[in-house]
């Protein structure tokens, strides 16, 4: 099945691989089969899956992260 | 009132300032009130607040963290 979200966002303060386990973690938590993709230079996430768009940027910014778009 | 919960673990994985941020929502999100003193050199974060310990401990491990006792 077709993922119904695609989004990319800007994680200002994702700093290392323990922060992109943590943003998996926590946009994972909103829909377990969601797929991230995370750049550490350009800070960009890209998640695809089956919730809206802001249901992963609130789970992000929960997590505490800021969250900008990209 | 005193925390009725004081527990010092380490967090192997906890190697920026963005990743300690992530652990303190972890922790607040079980007990908002919760005090989190993380030492990135020695990876302890030494926690205070209203729940039991294996509480905060899941909390962390559910945002992406491997925690070990300390």
């Amino acid at each position: 099945m077709a993922s119904e979200t695609s989004l990319q966002v800007t994680v200002p303060d994702m700093d290392c691989s323990s922060c992109v386990r943590a943003i998996t973690a926590a946009v994972q938590g909103v829909d377990p089969h969601a797929t991230v993709a995370a750049d550490l230079q350009s800070k960009k996430v890209v998640i695809g899956g089956d919730a809206q768009a802001q249901q992963f940027i609130e789970a992000i910014r929960e997590a505490g992260f800021s969250v900008t778009p990209s």
